[in-house]
């Protein structure tokens, strides 16, 4: 399609979003099982569980914007994921395997970062406060995952320290 | 190659940044050229200009763990790049075209963002101050280049607004 208006923008990037989320919903389950901390694995649960409620929120924007929930093949998601997969695979120790996905997982969230806050000012911008507002609780809980993964890397760092 | 301690890790992905930064070197006077606004095209050549610092000091870093400088195609920064590209190809009008050419350079900032605090932090870990100490330059700058795109954005909305 041809963009025209920031509000074509929008509606694109929603789109990309929408993919994006949903490929999640189906590789933190594949990243979970490569992951040998408990507590790795039960934050990537956490955020599987988080990420499908983003998925549901990303339907009540496009309902906002008067859409039908579309996804558009998001290459940036896919040229991450690829290099997670890549990566992880490469690693035959089980703490290094962790240290690898936890840091995979980051790049995968500030993706998300940039996007969310990128859509929340133009959802402000728009007039769309009813989606700022829920893209803004999204922004949140990735802004958390991130957090939980840096501070899980920090007791991976101890743990490999100790050894 | 199998990755079998976190000295391989860092190796790895300094490998794969490497990649990144170098590419990146190729992409952004493209962006440039794309971009209408005098302020964000002259952002853009100003971040040129850092990210070919970016590539030297990766090299610095090779050198500080006795390696070579070899790149590995991220496969990151190809999504996100292709992603862009895309976005920004379908955009008729200028000011929108900038807007989105913001959106995408922050995409690429937060990758780098992301891999470059992982970086400082496992060259700490391994004992590696001086290359802790260059990547942290290194982030600084992307984290800087990041806050310019958003106020840029900010400037770029309020254009909008008084159309």
């Amino acid at each position: 399609m041809t963009v025209k208006t920031l509000d074509d923008l929008f509606h694109e990037t929603v789109k990309d979003l929408y993919y994006a989320e949903k490929k999640l919903v189906k590789s933190l389950p594949k990243m979970a099982k490569m992951a040998t901390s408990p507590d790795l694995k039960s934050a990537i649960e956490h955020h599987l569980e988080q990420t499908k409620g983003h998925v549901s929120r990303l339907e009540e924007v496009f309902g906002m914007i008067d859409k039908k929930p579309v996804a558009k093949k998001c290459e940036a998601i896919e040229g991450l994921l690829k290099e997670a997969d890549e990566v992880v695979g490469e690693i035959e120790d089980t703490d290094i395997r962790d240290t690898g996905i936890i840091s995979s997982a980051q790049t995968v969230e500030h993706y998300e970062i940039a996007r969310y806050r990128t859509l929340v000012g133009w959802a402000h911008h728009l007039g769309h406060a009813d989606a700022a507002r829920i893209l803004g609780e999204t922004l949140d809980e990735e802004l958390a995952a991130d957090e939980k993964m840096s501070s899980l890397a920090g007791d991976e760092d101890m743990r490999q320290a100790a050894e």
